[in-house]
């Protein structure tokens, strides 16, 4: 397929390159030039606009850092929306609210462009391995039409058509809402229970065998639990976006949601304490700094 | 053993009478004398205050509601720790905080009374069967000494010696303080998105097979989703008081607690709107309610 | 002075008319043309889109719903940036949040246009009678030059040049959001107290005599403690939107700040409970509602 | 009139000094004998016990630290109750919650012993001008058999009979957790609005020219405002426990306080960050701190 890719950062950089070596003709474009240079060499073709980039394109795919520059991109002067031809598909892989896209699409019916949301879970890891879980939000036959290049950048079988358009927003942000949420309510459950005199590892195998066991618990929190890392593959700039974004759409979805607001204050304190590239284990520590315990577990 | 008992609610009703069964000689007291016609009938003595019950006993267990009815029954006019004999055993089974278990051992010590903590997990259907899971604090020599008479009431792999004194409180009100927050988060992750458009069983699934799966999610939300039955096993009334404990023991233990303080509101509400006796679950009808939404899977 | 206005609604509508009285040459601009007839009928002129709006005229009012309407109005296609001439200034009277100032301000320097935002306090009452309070944030020249402007709209005691661009916006924000604060804190004081059994008129006498007295607690409650009145002149979804924006900025500035948030979320919940069109003293009934309490004061 | 006073702490020290100045018999006691040395000087007689501190006694007046201790000293040991002669008044002047003084009044009542709650405004400096405020919770005859006394103690025009049993404890309550409230929502708007750069002065002028201003922004706040002076006449440890009260009494009167529980824990970050003795202005310090802001006024 002709392919057209804009945003070649840390995920769309290895995303347009998978797509690029699963034999797909591809046009790139970024604000930063340079980012290209690796797949111009590998044989992409350069766009100096957005607009140009959708020029006789099939798909078009947007891997942007806000919804901000979502909508620049789209609607701005030389945007992208201008450039597509009738038939051809816009897939938003960004985090980005349902929002954005239903001022894209109001502009885009009419033109016979069809939109897509499809924002990925996994990491720059599982964007350079190919092994993205992507969720698509859209009418299912503008699905069936892009799953070939969804597949070189997913794993096929955790390419999920999740509902209509900007259901892949949703499902993505609440994902990442819920497993911050069982952060901070975890971090206190084991610091409370710790300061009181309860062994860690042992506090921690009875939560496991009772009904508050999660995979947080059992699995991610281990990171600090055994090393102290509090790792930093989605640094507290991103999660504090993330979940800037999830109380937005909790706002435009009408529902009052006082854990996620007090989850995204907590986020932020530690975002303020820690810097912005810190790891998103980091809220733990607050607490751990605060009381001066150590949540570790003994080494073997 | 000689055993006493105090307390012979819905949960310590059955709990004795299990105890009665597996052969051991027990007495009986409880403020409502009727409580104990069926286990005076089954072979119980009666006694007629808590010090009386303590009286040549080898064990004695408390099960009442609140730390303030653990600390009148035990310290109060006509109190047990006044009735028990030097080497007898206070095993304190009602879910409460180590602070009033600290006040009877700084007065057991001297009369060489040992003192156990061991809250129960498993609700009345557990009591009845005897297949209880029971976190028990205090010395390792006590725990073996009374676990022939645990083992009369709970399931003997789920009997667990979780630390010293106090630790069974605390590993219990600690699994309850995770449990609630997972509810309240889960409540309005699966709000808002369903309100945003998504499906629920996509949303759910997505959820599951995502880092931020937990245990509530995938088995115990399933009687609000499916059957729009908030359950009762657990009523708010108890729920409120568990929080409250928890938070008071997040006092003590001097660990700011945010979300367990904000959780605890929630259920607050959910009581005041609901009434004492409504299910645990409730907090998430909150939700619904004022959003008109209800979260139900399709049936098949 | 040439004067343009666009965004006729319940505020900008009085506004423009004050305006035009003063004897300013006024030309007009909204989405609904209807909303000018009574200004045309008294000498304005019409503008058919908001670059003509901005044709020839030293001063350009803006006085619109939300940020994304100013950045529509300002940026978008035919937009009023573009009909600006060298010289002239925008000045935004609309609530809204530094960042879109920002944005025009990168494209207005090099064009000389200047930039001032001027939000305004008073409602439609104050509207009408031309007696609003206006923080003006900006440059100190261009805060002279439109100044006769605004005193057309504003109390001149009242009319403060508060701070350079998006001062304005800023201090708007942080007063209403000050006040939400005061009414929920306050709200929940006020119910504990007289469900704990205190007399309304005594708990309030002893507060105001207190450390904690406030403008809230000795002037605005009293609509609801003395008429059991919710007002309705700043409905919930305006007071939900200025709550956002606020939450907004604090992030913008980098201020993790638990209470406003949980404010905003407060009031979500009032205005998903008794509708957009409900008072800004709603959130107080909640409580009254969930403990069947009525804070009256006796009617003398 | 014949006088017992036990708690001969910093406040309970001069109050029951100014009772002997003015000419009343005193008993008093203390666990720490030595807090009696000036008053025995002085001419007051010592207790060995509560018991013996209320015989022969019309009226004995407790100032303790927690409510815990209220009900050791009344109703444990050789507790006060047993002491006190039928016709005797107990006043209790300790911050505590109406629920202590429900328990004794249930023991008191058929010993015609009457009991007052009565605490004070107005910190260690008060306590020595006798001029603190009093907030008497009780029956009106007995208000009046008592204010003899209490005028010895504090500001005639500030004694004020504000209810039944438990009102004098529930308006102090109140009021310290408006004033905590006010002090945590007025943080966080100052650090948002200067963060945004708004000059502090500007700003706070502003929001005292608006419906939002308090005691609070107008007096209280000055101390760090101008001097950067947190004060430490009331400890966060102290202000701590008076949180954890009103949010107990906020359970016990069943009004959900989701305001009042937040405010409750950053007061307890603040202890645990700035230490027990630390002052009650220092949650504006987390503020400043995780900013890197200093709230301060240009000196003049």
């Amino acid at each position: 397929m002709r392919v057209g890719f804009i945003g070649l950062g840390h995920m769309g950089g290895p995303m347009s390159a998978n797509i690029l070596a699963a034999g797909h003709d591809l046009v790139v474009h970024d604000v930063r030039a340079e980012a290209a240079a690796g797949l111009l060499a590998a044989g992409a073709a350069w766009a100096g606009s957005p607009r140009e980039t959708g020029a006789g394109r099939d798909v078009v795919i947007t891997m942007l850092p806000t919804p901000r520059h979502v909508a620049d991109v789209l609607l701005g002067q030389d945007g992208l929306l201008d450039g597509l031809a009738p038939g051809a598909v816009w897939v938003d892989m960004s985090t980005s609210v349902p929002e954005v896209a239903e001022r894209v699409m109001a502009m885009a019916g009419p033109r016979h462009v069809a939109v897509v949301d499809a924002p990925v879970s996994g990491m720059a890891a599982g964007a350079k391995a190919g092994s993205l879980q992507i969720f698509v939000g859209g009418a299912a036959a503008d699905y069936q039409r892009i799953r070939p290049v969804l597949e070189a950048m997913g794993d096929p079988g955790r390419i999920l058509h999740v509902g209509g358009n900007g259901a892949g927003y949703t499902v993505k942000l609440m994902i990442n809402l819920l497993w911050f949420g069982h952060l901070a309510a975890t971090a206190e459950v084991l610091t409370v229970g710790v300061r009181a005199g309860v062994d860690l590892a042992m506090l921690r195998r009875c939560l496991l065998a009772s009904p508050a066991a999660s995979n947080f618990l059992e699995r991610d929190v281990l990171s600090v639990l055994e090393r102290g890392d509090y790792d930093d593959s989605f640094a507290l700039a991103l999660a504090c976006k993330d979940l800037g974004l999830a109380v937005d759409l909790a706002r435009q979805a009408g529902v009052p949601a006082e854990v996620s607001a007090l989850v995204e204050q907590i986020y932020r304190r530690a975002r303020a304490q820690y810097g912005d590239d810190g790891g998103e284990m980091l809220p733990i520590r607050l607490l751990e700094d605060l009381t001066a315990t150590a949540l570790r577990l003994p080494q073997e």
